[in-house]
């Protein structure tokens, strides 16, 4: 398997394949292990498994070693923005059911076992949310952030087809694989160091093109450094509440958001009329979370935008991966197509569909309510400046992307210590998520622990604090340079 | 939400858009209800919810009405291939953890929460049941089996840009979304009344196109009429046993099968040399059910196929969809890219992938062994053929492909009839599939039903039978001119 690169395997020898290149755009790093060498391999029972209960016994204590392994790794889990924080016993009884809701969620299928009456529900409360009334909107619950992703790329290149897709370097991989799959010409557009679109480098690009439409990634919502405003009127009725709400998302690695207002600004700018656009807003892992923020500019689908995605799986929190993709009904019926086969339209990406997902939701969205999250929300931020604070105050440079809860910071120089904590890295920069089952105790365990391991690091002199200037500002870097 | 055809609403009101077009291609049958109509709202808690546990009351009674439904459409499911006989109690320990496989299951991520080691010995079985080394292969298990023919189609894309998919009218209809998705051109095949692909149709469109190269769908397999030959030598050693394997997979709709064999020696006879095709083999349905054949044209990867993916809910069961997909590991580097930020490779559709499938199937497979599937196997032919033969002896066309365990039918003239057994339909045919959870018990009680209802529809004459002879042959039709 020598085209798999390996960094460390597990007999702990070191095998690294690292291609540094001045430029920043092309450095590749490769982590992770050979799983090979720690598969579970399926045999075949002996023919007297059933007798002797060996095989039984075997597996038990397969299940039981790896539920361990489990609970340890969640324990230590500060890198990805999951929401390990909940409680599905209520549902524990549904999941021996094969719940698939095989196509369009808005028309039933013959085949019967399906969840599309949560589904419908979970997606009218988004659908309220973006402010897009029922009979205007279409959606499903994907399998993940990047289904919503090819699904609103998708509809963007079926409207235009021949669109330009544009997107900032700090979008979500999954933006450039689509512009890949559907054959799209892709223009990046540069990023500030907050990791938010540049939007004079996008209007310049734009006037370079302006014989074809554009079709954009935005990662919805707008950076701010408010953050404590989130005095949410409660007395106020569910609709005019909703009014005041907002949602900001954030790029993956540095937890930044675009400007949409500015965005819409300099596509008018550059003379693109709304026939002439269609967007795309990302809110892959803020999405749900930033919306409790009155004054902030909003997603909404009263401003010219095409669809909305985010993830379930994470600020929610749910035990398998999933999202929640709206956009306008009218686009939908260009992208679907008849098929007599399901008794159903074909506008998703995917045919069977996990009807475990969206009872899931249905059950975290009615239990905990706007007020609910709102509470959480507020919390996660509290511990993001505390844990930020302490990073600075321990002379670590660190930027606190605040709406965002994401902590990025300068990278651990140790991968067995990425990895036993689960950071996500990219170049000199790792970032913690501060999600609501990160708590101030185990945010204390990590820095103890990261200032034990950097001062064995930098022992002598040996090795010193990598310059972080460029991804978080200078005023941010605590490197010899700029400290 | 007048875009959304729909059949049958709620208040029993009739809505109906057929439009039935002499070019039988065309005919379209939207059926289905519109859901919004028993949509689950999800509201916000009131203040004293907490208190009162009106809301976890409301909820549970949700969930229980669901149950009982859920148990309900469980008991009358015939016309997908799920097998809803499964038992994953020692499972339920894991449910609420957050597992996720993102990214590349043979490169360990930071993100640790994930089964790889599981997911690895699941596609280490499926690659030695189609003779393809460890080092060789490189595979994945994807949402479902249309996530695992958009991964094998643009495989073929990737490695053939300029190349033409070719596929059997019957093909699932990913297959065409694929065409449509990746921008390539696409030529249909005619097929046989059995479903299987019209090889000699196949041949003159390559002649045709013979400056492009060829990216071809095939449904895997043969249709076999000798289908009782299942007698599997035990005492063989595991590695000799595989050889006489067999896989055979059945087109969507009538669960016929495309000659593997034949549609390479059409490549060859048209002047497509190996480096000029590449073929997918699409085992969605039957890919896990047909292995145990002797004497039957194999899958495998001695022969110059690119890829195969079978689908893991279906015979194996599983409460989620899910599918395998393996594929030739030098063909991944070229379609994958570095994704820092995951630490990976970037190889899979999907980003983050629900890491509770692998572990279903790998409990399946090591429950079960070769050995279990192939009883199941036996038992389902044997339904399959009983269930057809007491079709026929009540005067209903039926055809049985015989190694599908598909019964495809006269369509009952019914829709809520249709819809309260789950039929899949198309034009004038509906189709049981026979699963390890269809017993003859169910197949009577279906039977009964069904002779009690159509001597109601036919009754003085006031309807007749349809012909099903275009496809099914005119010696399986029972239409007034054909029995």
């Amino acid at each position: 398997m020598d085209h798999v690169p390996s960094l460390v395997v597990d007999n702990g020898s070191v095998n690294e394949e690292v291609k540094i290149n001045k430029e920043k755009e092309k450095r590749l790093i490769v982590l992770g292990r050979n799983i090979h060498t720690m598969c579970l391999e399926v045999t075949e029972p002996d023919v007297d498994d059933e007798v002797t209960g060996d095989r039984e016994a075997y597996m038990a204590g397969v299940l039981a070693r790896y539920k361990r392994a489990l609970t340890e790794r969640t324990k230590h889990h500060l890198g990805y923005p999951y929401n390990l924080d909940f409680d599905y016993g209520a549902l524990s009884q549904l999941q021996h059911f094969s719940i698939n809701n095989l196509g369009d969620p808005f028309i039933e299928s013959n085949y019967g076992v399906h969840s599309r009456q949560f589904e419908v529900g979970v997606l009218d409360w988004f659908a309220r949310l973006w402010e897009l009334e029922k009979n205007e909107y279409w959606g499903y619950i994907t399998n993940c952030g990047t289904e919503g992703n090819l699904h609103g790329i998708l509809i963007g290149r079926e409207v235009f087809p021949e669109g330009i897709l544009y997107a900032s370097r700090e979008s979500h991989y999954s933006v450039f694989k689509a512009a890949r799959m559907y054959r799209m010409e892709c223009v990046k557009i540069d990023t500030l160091w907050s990791g938010e679109i540049d939007c004079d480098d996008f209007k310049a690009k734009l006037l370079q093109n302006q014989d074809k439409p554009a079709i954009i990634n935005v990662n919805i919502g707008k950076f701010l450094h408010h953050c404590f405003s989130l005095s949410i009127p409660f007395s106020l009725p569910l609709t005019l509440f909703i009014l005041t709400l907002t949602t900001i998302a954030g790029t993956t690695v540095k937890g930044a958001v675009d400007d949409l207002d500015l965005v819409i600004k300099k596509l008018e700018e550059a003379g693109f009329s709304q026939d002439r656009f269609y967007i795309h807003c990302d809110g892959a892992l803020f999405g749900l979370m930033m919306p409790f923020v009155k004054r902030a500019p909003k997603v909404t689908f009263k401003k010219p935008i095409g669809s909305v995605s985010v993830s379930g799986h994470k600020f929610v929190g749910c035990p398998m991966p999933c999202g929640v993709q709206i956009t306008r009904l009218n686009y939908v019926n260009a992208l679907s197509r008849d098929v007599e086969y399901l008794a159903s339209r074909d506008a998703t990406i995917m045919g069977s569909r996990n009807g475990h997902a969206p009872i899931f939701l249905w059950y975290t969205l009615n239990r905990k309510g706007y007020r609910g999250f709102q509470k959480e929300v507020q919390k996660c931020l509290r511990n993001a400046h505390y844990f930020k604070d302490r990073l600075v105050e321990a002379g670590i440079g660190a930027m606190l992307n605040e709406l965002s809860s994401t902590v990025v910071f300068e990278r651990p120089h140790d991968e067995e210590f990425v990895r036993r904590w689960q950071l996500a890295c990219k170049g000199n920069i790792a970032h913690v998520v501060v999600m609501p089952n990160i708590t101030i105790e185990k945010l204390n365990e990590f820095l103890n622990e990261l200032l034990e391991k950097r001062a064995t690091w930098f022992q002598d002199g040996k090795d010193q604090p990598y310059c972080i200037s460029s991804d978080v500002g200078e005023k941010n870097c605590l490197c010899a340079l700029h400290k």
